[in-house]
């Protein structure tokens, strides 16, 4: 009998015990605290307690519940187990869905259709076609690939930075940090999907906001951590942004005393870009649980050393 | 030579005098109130003030700006002239973002993410897939067309509504008045896209609301006049309607003390869907004052007995 763990130290991921167990009834799933779920041979993690597979002598593997990993890895020994994540379809197309309403609120200014009601001011904005608002997509993976693959035939030129060159129709591909301040001055919103690791934690700061042109729109999907907050407040401050969409927190939920729900141009939304069906997270964690059991090779495997 | 006048008693149409005489040098065009107008061939108009076509002995051509007519036949005797408008391929573009927007707004609730940012509050509302956000277009001219070719694409269900049945792939076409309640029962995003004629006046009212399954959205891009407000205003307040965005009003701009503006539930943008580029007007203009001149038939005249 496997024993499966729900580790998480700021959800309750209770809900996934009945799902797991309808499609496996042979597992044995138990749900941190339970001091069970120590005995495990699979944890199932979002934002697991620090240090608790350590805790956990008969781990085999480490699954995630959605795409990133980076919060079951930060601080964590992983101890050499196979580490791996979930690849929803339908995640792409929430990632898609809600990345065009944020290209289309900066292209056709409906950001300051927002403010202007607030106090009642009729003001139309001049507009532009979809031919000179520039996007520019940090991050060509499963996201950042759906998104590329759409946003060209609506009309906007689409820039891509990736951490290795590919090609992708009608998209301009910069590859690698030599490319990325070039990638900046070619983008009127810049969209940030990359994963979190220690080379793009910080990512959006004030150096990368000014190698943008003024005016220019920031949004991220990726991680809290990716974003300097101070720096996006100042550069909004200053002019050189006109505007931001934020979908994700260093903390969630975001503080409510946090200054970025309040800062004139920042659309803060609760971190609903995306995210896979409960459903198919049980299908992918179940259809793991059984390969590890026959010794077949895991889907969907981290490569730690990239952190993704 | 030709005399062009340019009317209108809500906007300064003075831009495009340039514009005619850059195409077109030979026009003499004056612009409202100066009295040389009233000796004109033509007429190109935007709200023109009403009764003026009577004081026009020369007048031969009645010309809009723009794809509507309403505002230069309501309560204005045309004389049995030719009464042409604006076709712009690029304002269906404008206007699919623009209904992409609303779209996405509610369907990804991002309107609740908007209202709840005001209060600091984090909310991850609960998510469905497109497939279960069954958008309604009234109307299916160029702009409703361009929609209905694009959003079965993105997954939406798309009903359409209009005068005589017709066949668009992928869009299930409900026509005439007595397909109208069937075609609401089956909408959870309405989008207003009609003409505006006596059968449409008034038609997003009480009765049109309470057809719509409850916790429907309203989309009005098409006139103010479609609009009964006092109805939709009570029909948020009811909770049978969810949302609502609204891009015209049958006073523009829309008077600052408008409830509409701080309705919860509303959105209010300055008429800013779409437009006709400049140029584009006044190329279709200069043609049609050509045809005009050597008699031949002029492109895109109005029926008046239909009104658009």
């Amino acid at each position: 009998m496997t024993r499966v763990a729900l580790l998480s130290r700021s959800a309750n991921l209770s809900y996934f015990q009945p799902l797991l167990q309808g499609l496996a009834p042979e597992l044995d799933v138990a749900v941190w605290p339970d001091p069970r779920s120590l005995h495990a041979d699979v944890a199932v993690c979002w934002n697991p307690p620090v240090g608790v597979y350590d805790d956990m002598p008969n781990l085999k593997l480490i699954h995630s519940i959605a795409a990133g990993v980076d919060n079951l890895l930060d601080g964590q020994r992983t101890r050499g187990l196979p580490v791996c994540r979930v690849v929803d379809p339908q995640l792409a197309q929430g990632m898609l869905q809600y990345v065009l309403w944020c290209v289309l609120t900066f292209h056709r200014k409906l950001d300051l259709a927002l403010s202007n009601q607030r106090a009642a001011r009729w003001s139309r904005p001049p507009q532009t076609p979809a031919s000179q608002c520039r996007i520019g997509l940090m991050g060509l993976g499963e996201l950042g690939g759906a998104i590329a693959a759409v946003l060209p035939g609506m009309g906007y030129p689409v820039n891509g930075w990736s951490r290795t060159p590919r090609s992708i129709d009608g998209v301009r591909v910069y590859a690698g940090e030599d490319a990325f301040d070039e990638f900046l001055a070619n983008t009127d919103v810049l969209v940030c999907l990359v994963p979190l690791t220690d080379a793009t934690r910080g990512i959006l700061n004030r150096r990368t906001f000014d190698a943008l042109p003024q005016g220019a729109a920031v949004v991220n999907c990726g991680r809290g951590e990716h974003l300097v907050a101070a720096d996006l407040i100042d550069a909004l401050a200053r002019g050189q942004l006109r505007g931001a969409v934020l979908d994700v927190f260093a903390q969630e939920p975001l503080d409510p005393a946090d200054p970025l729900w309040s800062t004139p141009g920042v659309i803060v939304t609760p971190h609903m870009a995306t995210m896979p069906s409960p459903d198919t997270v049980a299908e992918q964690v179940v259809a793991n649980i059984r390969r590890l059991g026959q010794g077949e090779s895991l889907a969907h495997t981290v490569d730690l050393t990239r952190g993704y």
